[in-house]
């Protein structure tokens, strides 16, 4: 098969891979429906992140089950799975808490954006839907495993529920859909932070009541013009920067929290700072996996439609052409189809 | 009269001082039962806080109302009150959601270290008791005003709940009373991290369970080795150092909660590491007045005795003797009385 490396800044090639196959019994094999770039792989795409050997790329997926390991329970041959990023055995004391992405027996998930790929820990990692979805359904469920995924999480840790008043720093994919995921646990405001006018319309249409286009602390000044000198009950950071940090920060209510999901880059939090914010402060790799089964119904039940993020669709041998126009943002996500 | 005054790294003087006086209509006039040094009163004192000029000393306070302003309406010449640390209007949007040390109108107390004291906003600071308490009752009243209510909010911040194992970083006089808070809270184990075999008996006596002498990495290996390698559910951290607080956060389990009350001295956060521990973190300037109630009822019901950890009782004029011992380490808390 061809598949995806990354072999250096701005080096991405579709390339002859060896097809993969069976390695331990908990695995199982998929022949990918759809894949995707995500945001975290422009990381390593700018070299903000060094490669230091030519990497197997993509961890967002979807797809049908070919074969698997002789020690899988859960999915058989022929059944349409979704998986998150992170392979976890979903037993483990961190598993049953609900943070399968600290899983004793993680995995990290690579080489999705392939036609074929391998899943290790399918029992703990994948969940099959009742049928085999419609074409229809394809870039909402591939949005589940990871952005989606990502931004509910954003939103649980910002504990948003209903009436509350949020705000979402970041209007990439997974800022998006935290917008659409604090709607649907009952935010009654939620305030987009951007300054384009396509992401803007696509806020909206995920429910943000209010834009915000400044940034730093004239954002965060224009946050507090707009809840009456307060600040925000929940705020959703999903950028990962300094400066998004602060500015998630700051324009929290004492008392409120911040939800962080945007993985930082060089960012230094000043503790005595944070001391007198009284914010609560969760975030960390989204446990996709405890989501999955909600995340999926609500998609198959039409109650939401998060694959409207993908902005951009090309077949999988363009990928190179899906990450040049997600780093020049053209496209807000690119989906790949094998 | 005669009062504390603080003029440089350790010097502490009881001068005199005018007599204070009712200044705006919210304020009352208190003569103290008693009052402490307090560990934060150890920064200025040991030149870590700069003192540019000689500054009035004491935050921590109980006694009997001597005179109220013309718009005080919940208290009386003649009644016993508690309050905290910073005075708070109790009715402003950050109040009413249980911040009152984030108070849009708050003041911090100082000069209680002295027979006389002035409280500003009196309705939203001070608590009354239902009668002049007797004498046995004044050091766990006393504690209340904020080492057991900041001990009480680092376990309310670390989400103790009954069951949970709980771990306590600082063997202070706000770790001890965070140790009596997690039991209180229902914690099934309580590890006090402590080197101090008087303050590791105290611990005890509050509901210590497990005592870990070792620091840093070593503190965090045997943590984790009490845990089964998981971590601990809840964590004070009630130091705020580096050291204490990356101890605190590597101990806790992903999805566990760390609760921080010591006051952030140099302590830099670097926000990757913290991303993929998975914790909650919250903290920050106790809001003791949202315990007082229930704290003061715990007391005067003989329920708790957090009075316990005043090991040194001085006569006021020798508070600069109460200032040494705690610096060298000689008293947990001094109690001085007027």
């Amino acid at each position: 098969m061809k598949a995806t490396m990354l072999y250096g800044p701005r080096d991405v090639r579709f390339e002859e891979r060896e097809d993969p196959k069976i390695i331990q019994p908990t695995d199982a094999i998929i022949r990918i429906s759809a894949t995707c770039v995500c945001g975290s792989d422009l990381w390593p795409y700018r070299g903000i992140n060094p490669i230091t050997q030519p990497t197997p790329m993509g961890h967002e997926y979807c797809g049908i089950v070919e074969e698997v390991g002789s020690a899988v329970k859960t999915v058989k041959p022929g059944q349409f799975v979704i998986g998150s990023f992170f392979a976890s055995d979903n037993t483990c004391p961190h598993c049953q808490a609900g943070y399968q992405t600290s899983c004793q027996h993680k995995e990290f998930i690579s080489a999705a954006q392939a036609p074929i790929m391998r899943v290790p820990l399918v029992d703990g990692t994948l969940v099959a839907t009742p049928d085999v979805p419609s074409g229809d359904f394809i870039p909402s469920l591939l949005a589940v495993s990871d952005v989606l995924g990502t931004g509910w999480f954003a939103a649980a840790a910002a504990n948003v529920k209903p009436g509350k008043t949020v705000a979402v720093v970041g209007d990439g994919a997974v800022g998006l859909l935290g917008i659409l995921s604090a709607k649907q646990m009952g935010a009654e405001r939620i305030i987009a932070m951007s300054r384009h006018a396509s992401r803007q319309k696509l806020a909206r249409e995920f429910g943000a009541t209010d834009i915000v286009t400044e940034r730093g602390n004239e954002g965060v000044e224009r946050i507090k013009e707009l809840t009456k000198g307060i600040g925000v009950d929940s705020m959703l950071e999903c950028v990962g920067t300094q400066q998004s940090m602060m500015q998630a920060i700051h324009s929290t209510r004492p008392g409120g929290y911040v939800g962080y999901v945007g993985v930082p880059h060089g960012v230094e939090l000043n503790d005595e700072e944070l001391f007198f914010t009284h914010v609560h402060l969760h975030g960390g790799p989204a446990p996709v996996r405890r989501f999955l089964p909600k995340l999926i119904d609500l998609v198959l039940n039409g109650k939401i439609n998060p694959g409207r993020v993908f902005d951009l669709t090309l077949p999988l041998a363009q990928v190179a052409e899906g990450y040049r126009a997600m780093d020049e943002r053209r496209a807000i996500k690119t989906l790949l189809r094998p």
